[in-house]
Order: C-alpha cells, then structure tokens, then sequence
C-alpha cells in the first residue's frame, strides 16, 4: 500500500484531530432526515421516528482482522462498514447512520486515511447510511477502526436469534466458503511475492472469492426480501464466524437441535474448484470459513412457498428437537455433530 | 498492575471471544425499560420513547491516553465511560446505554479484564447507565477501549454548540486544570520510581488533583440542576481538551467572541499550590489543561439571577461580538487572544 515512493505524503499532526476529522469527512453526505445533527457537536442527534433503535458495534485490528500488504485501504473502509450493517440487516432491520473510529500510527500519511475515508464513504452512499460521528486518534502501532451501526425497526418486525422452532426450515442467503477461500488465495500469493516479488500472479480464477474477502457486501436486500415475500423469519443471525458457529447459536438461544444436510449447502463453483486445488473439504469450508456475511435464519414451516426457488435463498436443513443435538446429514446419510470452529481472534482458528 | 507474581493470571485464549464476553459482563444488571435487548444478539434494541437519541464515541489507546504504570485498571474502566457520558450530558441529554469495544494484547490475563470491567460497571451503577453490547478482540500491542454512549432528550431541551448570542453570559461547573496537574504529578513520581523503586511517594497534598485524573466524574447533575433552576442553556461542550479550545469551539460554530475574566477562573487550592511547586502559571493550566470534563456552557443574560451564588457553577466571561475576538482578560486588564492549546493526540499539546 503507497510504497510508490513520488506519491504525495502529509503528515497526520500537521491537521490536529479537528482538521482531520473534517478534511476526511467534508465529502459525506447526509441521507436520512432522522439524521437530526450528524459530526460537530458533542453527540449526534438522531429521531428514530417511533421505531425500535438497533445498536451494533465491531473492532477491526490490524494484524488480527485484516493485513494491509493485500488488503486495499479503500477496501477496508468499504468491509469494516459491511461487518457492522450485516448485524443491523441480521436483527431484520434498516441501517441508518455509522460512527467510525481510529486509530492509526505516524507511519500512515494523510492520504492513506483519505482511501480509507473513499471506502467508508462508497459504502455510505451504497447502503444509504450517514456518517454521524467517531473519534481519530494515534496509535503506538498499527491500525485499528470501530465502528457503531445505528438502524431501525418496527418492534413487531424485530428478528432474534432465540425463535426457532422445531420442524423450522433453516434457510441461507448467498452461497458460502468464498470469503475463507479468498483469504488463502491472498496468503499464498503474499508468500510467493516474499519470495519473488517480480512474479505477476495470476487471480483471475479467483477473482469471485477474492472479492468475497476484500469487498463483502452486506445482506441490505434480504430484509427487503422477506417483507415482500410476507415472511418473518422465527430467527436470524449473520454468518461472520461460519455457519457452523452460527447455527450453533440459534439454537442454544432457542433451546432446540437442527439438521443440515450436505448436500444442500451452496457452494460456488469458484469454492469447489478452489477447494481441489487446496486439498480442502468443501464441506468444512462452507461450515467453519468464516466471514461470508450472508444471513442464516429460521421460518416456519408454513412458509416454504413463499420461498422456494427464489434464487437468492437456499433451505439447508430444519430445526429438530434439543434432545436431538445439532448435527449434519452427510451426503453418505451419516449423521455428524456440528463442531463450532469459529474464529477466535485470541488464538486464531480454533 | 498486577506484578505480584501470586496473583491469579487465566490465559483469554482459554475462554475464547464469545466465553470472554460473557465472563465479564454476567453480572452487569439492567437499569432502564429502554434496553429492550442488550448483549447477546447480532444488534441490541433499544427504544428512545419519543426522545430524540444521542450518540457519541470515544477511543482511548493505551501509550496515547492511559499509562497503565500509574492507572489502575479498575480506574481506567471508569474513566473510559465517563468520557462518553460527559459528551450526552454537554448536549443536555440523559445517559442511558453503552457499548464497550476492546482490544487487548495478549500479556492481558483474565483478572485484569475483570478488574477494568469492574471500573466500567462501577460506571454504570453510579450512573444509571446499562452495558448492552460491544466487541472484544486481542491486538498485537498493548490495550485500546473504544466506548459508545447512546443518551436520550426531548427536542426542545437538546444545547448545541452553535447557538451562543453576544451578551450571554459564559458558565463552568466545578473547577479547572486539576486534571492535567494530577497527571504531572503522577508522571514525575513514575519518574522517580524508575530512578529509585524504594522510594514511597507522599501523595497526600496532592489527593483531589490526582483523583481528577484518574477518577474523573461526569457532570450528570447540571443538566438536572439546570432543569432545576429552568435554565435552558444557549450553548454548551464539555472540557475535554481545555476551557481555552472549548470556549473557542462555542464561538466559531456561534460566530460570536468571547471575554474570559482571568480573576474569575475556578481554581481549588490543590491546584495553585501544586501550580507554584511546579512553576507553572495557574491560568494556563486553567485554560489549557484537558480531561476536566466540566461543562461550559453559556446562558442568556436575563438567567443570572437563576444561577448566581450556585456552588456549583461560576460565570467566567461574556460572548461577545464576533469582530471583537475572543480574548481573556487579565487581572492586570489587559486583553489576550486565546489560543487554542488543546491535545492533539498525533503530536501530543499542541
């Protein structure tokens, strides 16, 4: 990231925390009228119009999260948006206003923050999001954003993760393992370029589950979806840490078991070709990659019309009693414990 | 913090992130029928009941903000939420809800999360404040606490920045600069610890200003006194960065000038004994010193009589036209420009 040594490079502390607050935000536009006072005063002011305020925060570290050799700064800024709407779209609701924080070292000019500002900003004018506020700070190393998501959402149309019922249709938006794959595709390719840094990779077979990891898009539409196709879902949760994890959590909230059937995870053919090439099961991948964002919920039963063949979602199991444990029907109809290997920044994989 | 080689050290990888979140805040208790969810979903919900919502965030990294050689954890935990809640009651708002997002290295055992979150729920229960979210992650150095406070006013109760007239009258609660002389305090004892670790400090003179330091309170009761007193303030910020930079925010987004009497400024004696053992000038540290969190705000003229003689609050100046400057006058009257000294987190004061 900027090593192009002729580029221009302006030092943070010649701006002060106010002039760099304003010079990365000047651009951003203001949305949504319940946007009352957006940055400048000591709190925003939002009117959240009768309805039920979502509140959502997530931390981004440098080093842990994500790795600036291959990670865009604008695409970071684009991605640490994403990861919050996606709680906010999980809960069923609207994404409405951000606030993002950082902190950065001196080894980052001005015009590093200004590309991580044109992501953060793509992102805004994309989800029709205002950024309200935040703080900017130095930092003894490193790079690290927080942000806050702020929606939305009728109380009646409120989606938790506690619902699901047994004999409940388990349904996933999108396909899974992309993001995962991506990110192994990155880390092999950083390592070649140690080695030899004039090798000019080849990505173009991976361009799909690259641009899963580097620029996710959050599941904006699925809400939409479902209030057009007339259904709530009886649970919903986001798949950040995997599906395996994910599912896991519905339902211990739920207090239920589930079945999900191999043979009906949806996978790219990107992921599968990309899987032989790695020597991976492409099953554990859709399972325990992590970072897909696209939404797993519960529906009753009832209504599986209302949903089948849409392309966008795919019914992957259903919800079983509590005594029945949580479990995957293999291809080979073997029934197998889900594991939750989700990620822990603490120790990595898990 | 936590060298005695006795003590209890649990590795957080143990626990993991989501074993973590729970361990800390299983004892955190609910305070306000608004929190209707709070950690343990993808979003917490929360309803404003007709109020319009506040929303502010603040970062602070350890090495930039906090030395963890003289700030007790549990302290730290403490100050963290105070940041945030003196910027909702600068609005003239009620604090009712928070996030805490943290990322810590891993030299960080267990028991000094615990003894940090004890700081923040500590925080809560004075303040009336509940814990509904956040995020913990590891961080390849040191510590850094990224908090959110979500407060609540009605409309027409709401004090901006923006709206101070000349003739108003300037106001600021409690006393200034013995937050920043608590920390040059503690900076020369660390000091002399390093050169003789023997050495036991005598810290009695100076209790109250080191308690500004590393125990600061936000000033929850002058937007109830004000109600008290039906005063509606014109305008108002806390002092986070010094009464110089503050004052100076209030009449560039008012566009008026200022007079600060120099005579008026609200020492405690800690403050100016400590001032003459360091030889420094007391109304520079009453201008520029940070991290008082006193609010500042100014009140129409015909409001005098409603606020004079209250222990709390002491009226420091007037606004002014906005051609005449904004100036402090001396005891010797004479008029200086101000000068905004305030921190600067990239190249330290400013």
């Amino acid at each position: 990231m900027l090593e192009d040594k002729n580029q221009e490079r302006t030092s943070l502390a010649e701006l002060g925390e106010f002039g760099l607050i304003n010079h990365l935000t000047k651009h951003f536009k203001i949305h949504h009228s319940s946007t009352v006072k957006g940055i400048g005063d000591d709190a925003a002011v939002v009117n959240t119009e009768g309805n039920e305020l979502l509140v959502t925060t997530d931390l981004l570290v440098e080093g842990i999260h994500f790795d600036l050799s291959y990670m865009p700064l604008k695409h970071l800024g684009y991605k640490a948006v994403m990861v919050n709407l996606s709680d906010v779209y999980a809960m069923n609701g609207q994404a409405n206003q951000i606030t993002v924080s950082l902190a950065v070292s001196n080894r980052f000019p001005l015009e590093a923050l200004e590309e991580l500002y044109a992501g953060i900003q793509l992102a805004c004018n994309t989800y029709n999001v205002d950024l309200i506020g935040g703080d900017t700070t130095s930092s003894t190393k490193g790079m690290l954003i927080s942000v806050t998501a702020l929606g939305t959402a009728k109380k009646e149309d409120i989606v938790y993760r506690n619902g699901a019922k047994p004999t409940d249709l388990i349904v996933v938006s999108g396909d899974l393992g992309g993001a995962y794959l991506g990110l192994q595709v990155l880390e092999r390719e950083k390592q070649v370029f140690q080695v030899n840094p004039q090798n000019q990779p080849d990505l173009d077979k991976y361009t799909y589950i690259i641009e899963r990891q580097l620029k996710p898009e959050a599941r904006k539409d699925i809400p939409e979806l479902l209030k057009e196709l007339e259904v709530k879902p009886t649970a919903m949760i986001d798949i950040s840490d995997g599906l395996s994890s994910e599912i896991m959590h519905i339902c211990t909230q739920s207090k239920v078991g589930c079945k999900l059937y191999e043979e009906k995870l949806p996978l790219d053919p990107q992921v599968i070709s990309t899987c032989e090439e790695f020597d991976l099961d492409s099953t554990m991948i859709a399972l325990s990659g992590g970072e897909d964002y696209e939404l797993l919920f519960t529906v009753s039963l009832s209504d599986y019309d209302k949903i089948k063949g849409n392309p966008n979602l795919t019914v992957i199991g259903h919800i079983a009693e509590e005594n029945e444990g949580m479990n995957l029907v293999t291809r080979a109809n073997q029934e197998m414990a889900l594991k939750a290997q989700g990620w822990n920044s603490f120790k990595g994989k898990e």
